[in-house]
């Protein structure tokens, strides 16, 4: 039973229109409930029987009422599974990608609007900026990494081709292609926008569909931001949906086709990952869960150097941004034991000169509130529970500050082997500092997280970074090292970046998340490919060597009846169109000349004792360099066409040595073609291979070259 | 309570020593209990309560005797994390994988005892070929692939480095080091060998100690290989240790450093993933179950043509090896419509001229039997279930043979889209010939097996190719694509390659094993790495850009003060070491030589105007392959030394264009140095970028050559 409105109540004017706070009267009805976005409309259930109210985090005053009782879940999935899909795989990875790029631009301009709500969480100018420039600048990254990294089609192949037949007929590979289903996403209250953008682009870019489940504290910002993501227009029709609310029935409906993607507590994790379709029917979940995060300051980083200031900074910045609230904070300091007290003293110093806790919206506040008066209850019984495991408070502690807000807490141990503070994490402003004897306990330290996010290790010693990531990555999803020349440059402890993998073992959940295009392919299913070179072909899109070709040769070209593929542009070439050259003899005068010229006079090219006791060489041989220059003679159209540009090869090998008399020629086929959406041009990809006068392959490659999409530069 | 032996009750001397069919008495304690091989001990439990008998599949007579019942499980992980995990990171990752290769030698010498237990089973010699020497090729496999594709040390780096600051000094990339704990393997009855090896070669590689668990029925097989292995003295001590029996309580001793595979029914792989340590301690869990696969023939593979008969052939091949008992068999035949009869008939006909059933020792049977009474029961079940599904036997069925034979069987259906038919495995000799309208018709006919390990495509039309492929490639782990071209070189619908990932999606598991070196990853933790150029070059012991660096230039080479690093050799060579050439002027009188000399007379050499029109280029620029050639010249030591051969480059971009009178200089620095355990040199790759006189990048490039370990070929 749901009100289907196509103007929703719109978060956005509210928040520009100034009626955020507005006056909470005895039944609240007068704040709207936060709108979901299903199967194409912004829905409010009618006559709700379970709302969640949703308070500011500094003042108290009524922000947001959530519900999603009678809402059509079954419909959204059904949605996706078919407008959602078709509007998606529509698309190549690279129109997605520019569609990612004119959204981050939109969002760019509009996230004032997503700014004001969000002080209402808790979140100051600093928070903001971390939670929404970083959620644009994910989509900036994945529309890039979309293009630059992957082809203009809608399969992706995955690693080299492999040989399973000794004549060349029977091949494999493997290819990447969408999950037919649903992208389903489930967030934490930390990063209302960040959270669901860094989910949500790359399952974009591998063309699935989204349905957006936000946590409830924060959701009614990721509802701002989806109103944005919808009226930009830029997306598909069922490319992304939103549930603001609970999540309800939603997993009943999922499958093996699906993907759910989770953030959140541990428990909650367990609850979503022991449901009959992720036990019994395949329906692929992964989590990421808030760990017991380490930095581990090496022993080399004594107080006086740059070392030691970059530790406090790190400690510093990790408990103050978003008031420790990130499922990335440092919780466990780990420092040589003799320096737990320098450590407490410098970064207590610190705090006292830089924390000022107030409203977000007050300008001489420097670190908001935790976003709940619960969240701030539950911090200081963890809190409690490290104290009562031996934690003695060295800085604030629960009873400084009133509300929702807690002040940053430093605890030390005598102890650093209570169990607690391995196993209890305070989800806000607090660190507890332990000492270690040496590196080797202090790797054993670190394990006790029993798996984490990440970890930061301090050292400027070569051999300490490589033993502690020795020790410690496996229990990782990701290591930061920092020392005196990237402490200035480097991005933080606590920031997951698009191009690297975010996630972690164990207690961390186990998923991965991001990476770049790796984060892609976790929304695209791997399957091998068995077949003939032409089957291949067919599937691929590249070209495979053994596959149909249309072949010219240099004769045929100077004949006029042929045309080389050197004066095809995009339109007219084809993959497998291929020119063949003619024989060129080499001789032992033209390969002393060229290394006169070049200067490589490399004994295996001119001094014929060394070059036969040389056990790969028949005697003196031609440069490598010599061949590639001329096959590049030997494929060469010359005159000015639509190829533009040589612009790099790849995976040279040279096979069999060249020596004098013997006689070389190449064939160059057309493997891959990408145009580029926002170009004239194109890159096209040529298989290549030397071929000696006895048909062995001398070498191979491949040739990169910009295309013109339509022969225009010099046409006519 | 355990005994512990020392020397084992060998199943091996048993076979070989033609005692195999032991005269069965009513106590049947004649019969050895299989043993299990624990903490470096051979052991058998001591009082047995809970005992399973296992017969031979032809002669009802008693094979073998299987309990745990008491054996120290606990232990045994306790030692694969430690004795085990101590003596694999021992090894560098080509150490592992040259073991490898003898271990395959070594039971290829063996394998005659193998076959002999395995005809118990009911494998023939077919069956054992694909299990036991399929088995023995994937070690041969892993080992070549982690030599070839590996680097000879212990961290794999995966993907590019990330540039993550604008001047160059805080990067990103990422590494797999190996799980810090035990791969516990649990395998299925019918691949004895394969089904524990294809399991054990990966997580060898990637070093992670194993322990096995087979299924009863055969894995008095599976024990007989493992002894072979353990006395072969080639595995450090603790690499494979063996439960022969029931797994117990395994699971409780694993968590989130561990690793799980199974292979078996989907309802034990749910009850294993509903384990505690599973659902909330991060223990990984892949399952891989058996799927209904499908083989379809394309619309254009009419009676007559090759790729008709290929199908035949696949559909016999996949009924009758191993009597039909394989997780990959093919159970879903989907034809056109109209030749449903067609393909019954032709398919019938052979399996009466070829199939002879019979105790595989009986030299005259072509198909063995199933592996127990309880599995032809099983299939019977299965059988009678599809009928009263609406399937029609027209070849074969449950009554025609007794024991544990079963004869093939072949249903076709007039509604194929009855639920059983999509739903319903019988593990056996059976197919379902299923007819389609059209080729979208086939598409949703295969996705309704819910996901597949493997399913076929038979056409030879590549639209037809690529439609199904995009149709069916997210619902399967595996597709073999058959047609005239590759019908003779095809390794099969059924078999798994060490080369192509083996899984499937949904009803399939959703687990991944094999696909090379992706396999060994599945045993090693992903971690991203974050910190200068020194600190990535600590870790994944390559170089990085922008670390710290010992460099001579050609002046100090010439003046004797330096010492050129291609006068080093790997023992001497050290990553950073640098060569910083002179400049080099361009002249346009060079350029135009070299044109004329390679032949590459392409316009933006040769023509001032054509040039200048052209997006890239300024006006007549060198050659890219004038630049490398010439780069080599600046960089070259030539006289004889320990560096042998260039034998490749990769990743050359060409940057910045070079026109004449620009200068370019070269700087070479030792990135990746990889010595070959069993050859006297090994391989460096050379960072290799060329500048302007400006300083700007002109190209970059990696220089792969061949360096001796020690400089003998040409000393002295």
């Amino acid at each position: 039973m749901s009100t289907r409105n196509s103007t929703p109540v719109s978060l956005i004017s509210e928040a520009t229109g100034g009626t955020a706070t507005a006056t909470i009267d005895e039944t609240r009805t007068d704040v709207a409930l936060v709108p979901s976005f299903l199967s194409g409309e912004w829905v409010t259930p009618e006559a709700p029987t379970r709302v969640v109210d949703v308070e500011d985090a500094s003042t108290g005053e009524l922000v947001a009422r959530v519900s999603t009782d009678g809402l059509d879940i079954a419909g959204a999935v059904d949605h996706a599974r078919t407008v959602g899909q078709a509007g998606l795989q529509a698309l190549t990875i690279h129109e997605r990608a520019i569609k990612l790029k004119e959204l981050a631009l939109y969002l760019q301009e509009h996230k004032q609007v997503l700014y004001e709500l969000a002080h209402k969480s808790g979140a100051n100018k600093r928070d903001n900026f971390v939670d929404v420039d970083g959620g644009i600048s994910t989509l900036f990254t994945f529309s890039s990494k979309g293009r630059r990294e992957l082809p203009n089609s809608k399969v992706i192949v995955d690693g080299p081709t492999e040989v399973l037949s000794k004549d060349n007929s029977f091949l494999g590979t493997h290819i990447h292609t969408s999950l037919p289903g649903v992208a389903a996403q489930i967030n934490a209250f930390n990063f209302p926008v960040w959270g669901m953008l860094e989910k949500f682009a790359p399952a974009f870019i591998a063309g699935v569909p989204s349905i957006v489940k936000p946590a409830t504290p924060t959701g009614y910002i990721t509802a701002a931001c989806v109103e944005l993501m919808v009226d930009s227009g830029i997306l598909p029709a069922g490319s992304i949906q939103l549930i603001s609310g609970s999540a309800r029935d939603l997993l009943d409906h999922l499958d093996y086709r699906d993907h759910v993607a989770f953030t959140g507590s541990a428990a909650t994790a367990a609850k979503l990952r022991s449901h009959d379709n992720v036990q019994l029917h395949g329906l692929r979940f992964t989590s990421e869960a808030d760990s017991l995060n380490a930095a581990i300051l090496g022993e080399d980083a004594t107080p006086g150097t740059p070392e030691f200031d970059a530790f406090i900074k790190t400690l510093f910045a990790e408990m103050t941004s978003k008031a420790g609230q990130k499922c990335t904070a440092v919780r466990r300091a780990i420092v040589p034991a003799p320096l737990v007290d320098a450590v407490a003293t410098a970064l207590s110093e610190r705090i006292s000169a830089k924390v000022v806790p107030g409203d977000p919206r007050d300008k001489e506040a420097t670190m908001g509130p935790l976003v709940s008066r619960e969240q701030r209850d539950d911090v200081a019984a963890a809190v409690a529970k490290l104290v009562e495991a031996g934690g003695k408070i060295v800085h604030g502690g629960p009873e400084e500050l009133d509300g929702a807000f807690f002040a940053p807490t430093i605890l030390t141990f005598a102890d650093a082997d209570a169990d607690a503070v391995h196993d209890t994490e305070a989800f806000g402003p607090v660190v507890s500092i332990l000492g270690y004897a040496d590196t080797d306990d202090a790797v054993r330290l670190a394990a006790r997280g029993r798996g984490s996010l990440v970890a930061s290790v301090i050292t400027h010693d070569p051999e300490l970074t490589a033993r502690f990531a020795a020790g410690i990555a496996a229990h990782h999803g990701r290591l930061h090292f920092l020392d005196r020349d990237d402490a200035k440059t480097s991005t933080g402890h606590g920031s997951p970046l698009p191009h690297l993998i975010h996630g972690g073992p164990g207690r961390a959940g186990g998923g991965e998340e991001l990476g770049g295009i790796r984060g892609v392919k976790h929304y695209m299913q791997r399957t091998a490919i068995q077949g003939s070179p032409d089957h291949l072909t067919a599937i691929t899109g590249q070209w495979h060597r053994g596959a149909r070709i249309q072949r010219v040769t240099r004769a045929e070209v100077e004949a006029g009846t042929g045309v080389h593929p050197f004066r095809k542009d995009l339109a007219t070439l084809r993959i497998g169109d291929q020119f063949a050259s003619d024989l060129r003899k080499v001789t032992l005068e033209e390969i002393l000349e060229f290394a006169e010229e070049t200067g490589d006079t490399f004994y295996a090219h001119v001094n014929e004792e060394a070059a036969t006791a040389n056990p790969f060489f028949p005697r003196r041989v031609a440069h490598g360099y010599l061949l590639v220059a001329w096959a590049a003679g030997l494929f060469v159209e010359p005159a000015p066409g639509p190829v533009l540009a040589n612009y790099g090869l790849e995976n040279l090998r040279f096979i069999t040595p060249v020596t004098y008399d013997d006689s070389v020629r190449v064939e160059l086929t057309a493997k891959r073609i990408t145009p580029r959406v926002t170009d004239e041009y194109g890159e096209v990809c040529w298989d290549t291979v030397l071929y000696n006068q006895n048909d062995e392959i001398v070498a191979s490659y491949d040739v990169l070259t910009l295309v013109e999409k339509v022969d225009t530069l010099y046409a006519g």
